[in-house]
């Protein structure tokens, strides 16, 4: 064992403050662990739990949440759709850390209702502009070469609302729809190999077995690049909210794209001019022109905490911000905070694994003087994007948009700590 | 987009044979993929699922796997402890795929069953030999700088049976002692830092809340290195089973001193000869001797699938074989896989994220003849270390060892796909 001295942890202590608060002395945050006078027999209380045997293991085979983080579910809000069947629930991201988000608060959209399916009769259909139609069970999928890989999904309709200035009151609702797993599966390129692609098959037509036979139509070259058919997500089979058997994974692309309960795939020459991706999931411009198939999800952050539900309530003194950024392009670069609306800005520090289309958690610990704040994040991706004001989206996009809103997202901090949603010019 | 004439697209699945099946024909998949006979309306049949509207959003607001999937769950072995409380349930390997352990499929090793602590009530002490003693809360804790880290625990006593020959059949129940989550939390290194290491503190003492009040003594060279004090787990709170609210997190260790449910962390000059490092936790050698403080969990593998509980039923052809590899030590460097008992090997693919002290997923895509087989893994690290056979391991630790197994494990596969724990010399 290497021999300390007290300069020694003395300079560590010093190092600490230095290099990992950014100067912020940690000072606050030890006022806020309870020292104990000299002498005093410190100990803390020994509590009901630490006296007698809890349950036993094999009571429950499938672990739950806590009963004290009961709070921390999916919400909806009912007056956005007409039904539950066509609608949304979102991921409480403040509630969150890390990069992974637990399957079981993996926001909802779904069209039709979850279809219950079971995989032992779910089939995969491959036909169109290929030489050999093939229907693949799931036991034939899993013959195939696998592979894993971490991606956000994002809902191209996410912050939809916030277009039209600050409206809901929480970054569940704002920005939650948005989650990021592991995904196991199949690489669509072996699939289409297996069934030979005709040279005139330019698109593919990915359809869902629910009630609402979800269809989009995706460029061939995204599908032989890096779509995946999943049937696994975070370790275990997929969910059945996230389409289980088998989903199709479109990395940096829109949310509905990634088609869940996926049955069939056929290969055309042009796209198919679905639905889902001309009455819906288009944005009409100022000129009178719509853009469509805007597949590809732009860079984006937000900071998670503090946020609308988690104000901050521990007084003035050292504070830990943190937040989520992503690209459908690459890899997150560079975040950069603001707490005074966009006038000062300090580089985030990034925390864990960053892996390309995938989410990335950011930290940033300042002081609080207890005064007012303006919180904003603006993050930069490893293609040159960088993200921008809601104002510089408008004067582009104008104001009928609903998908795509990718601007920066500003809370304001009271003196009380309380945190709201708004916009600042 | 590009344009593709059929001898390129013949060529790509050419490349695809030889590259990513290392030379075994796919045409094994394919057979089982059921391809149209010409002019066949080849259609997957409408299911029900496809036709009604499913469950909507909101009904599950923290979401549950299927209920196709029930059968994926943590297992006991009743015979194992003479009760619950200080037992074990075991992670279904077998079912899993990726790098991440689904939370409620983590397994559960607890001394006096799980604490129900409230977070709110929860508080950890450092005590002894530091500047100052500090109590904090839960809230005290997220105003440090946090990090996310990707982990495998497995447990000492992992594969611990099977030092006297096969035992158990299924791999769940020989490896089952083991999972791989991103923890998220405070470096143990800033707590310590905030107390202020005195120069004659040598050793930590980490104790759990739980009714067995759970105590391991740790060297200060790792609490100052990697380790974690840890709240939350794969994005969420930990689970109670799990320790929460709060976990130490010893990267490469053995399960036993991640301490769950941590209530204080004791600073002394030496290690503190616990009930779970002196009687439990040691392995005693041929010459009297015990082999102690055994922290670090050698570099280890296995093949999940196919495994006793995950037979093969699709008969010859194509097969996927796939497994897991770890290493205390650092990051796996290389499996290799042998289907005839250990005569020749082959390299196995690894895919997925490659973080040191964390699960390796690898596959190796074989066409099986149909005849008997002996199916070995061995792992190798990036720091020179290589997986054992049994005997080697025997050789030196003689037979009456319980802890650290870290041998080659053999499956026999019979003609007709079954899988047996077997073991050949």
């Amino acid at each position: 064992m290497t021999d300390r001295t007290e300069s020694q942890a003395s300079s560590r202590r010093q190092f600490l403050k230095s290099s990992l608060l950014g100067g912020v002395a940690i000072a606050g945050a030890a006022a806020s662990g309870r020292a104990a006078a000299a002498g005093e027999p410190l100990i803390t209380e020994v509590q009901e739990w630490n006296q007698y045997p809890g349950e036993g293991v094999g009571t429950r085979p499938y672990g739950q949440p806590s009963q004290f983080e009961q709070h921390v579910v999916r919400k909806t809000v009912p007056w956005l759709t007409a039904d539950a069947i066509s609608s949304v629930s979102f991921t409480p991201l403040h509630e969150l850390d890390g990069i992974i988000t637990p399957s079981g608060l993996c926001f909802e959209r779904h069209h039709g209702g979850i279809a219950e399916i079971n995989s032992t009769d779910h089939r995969l259909m491959i036909n169109g502009l290929v030489e050999k139609q093939l229907v693949f069970t799931m036991a034939d999928l899993k013959r195939f070469p696998r592979e894993n890989r971490v991606y956000f999904l994002e809902c191209a309709a996410n912050s939809g609302m916030e277009w039209r200035g600050a409206q809901l009151n929480g970054v569940q609702f704002t920005h939650g729809m948005l989650h990021c797993v592991m995904h196991t599966g199949v690489r669509l390129k072996h699939l289409l190999d297996e069934a030979g692609l005709r040279t005139s098959g330019k698109w593919i037509l990915a359809e869902g077995a629910d009630a609402s036979a979800m269809t989009r139509s995706i460029p061939i070259e995204k599908a032989l690049d890096d779509c995946i058919v999943a049937f696994a997500m975070n370790g275990e089979a997929l969910r059945p909210e996230q389409g289980y058997p088998l989903r199709l994974v479109v990395p940096g692309w829109e949310g509905n794209m990634w088609v869940k309960w996926l049955r069939r795939l056929e290969v055309g020459d042009q796209p198919w001019q679905q639905r889902e991706e001309t009455s819906k999931y288009t944005d009409l411009l100022p000129n009178g022109k719509a853009r469509r198939f805007t597949f590809s999800m732009d860079v984006k952050s937000v900071i998670t905490n503090p946020s609308p539900q988690s104000p901050i309530t521990h007084g003035k003194g050292h504070t830990v911000l943190t937040g989520l950024a992503w690209s459908g392009a690459g890899a997150i670069s560079r975040v950069d905070i603001s707490i005074d609306g966009g006038r000062n800005w300090k580089t985030a520090r990034l925390d864990g694994p960053s892996f390309s289309k995938a989410l990335h958690r950011f930290y940033h610990e300042f002081d609080w003087d207890g005064s007012e704040l303006f919180l904003q994040s603006r993050a930069m991706d490893d293609q040159g994007f960088i993200q921008p004001t809601k104002d510089e989206l408008r004067s582009v996009r104008g104001a009928n948009s609903i998908y795509h809103n990718n601007g920066i997202q500003t809370w304001h901090v009271g003196k009380d700590g309380v945190v709201e949603n708004v916009e600042i010019s």
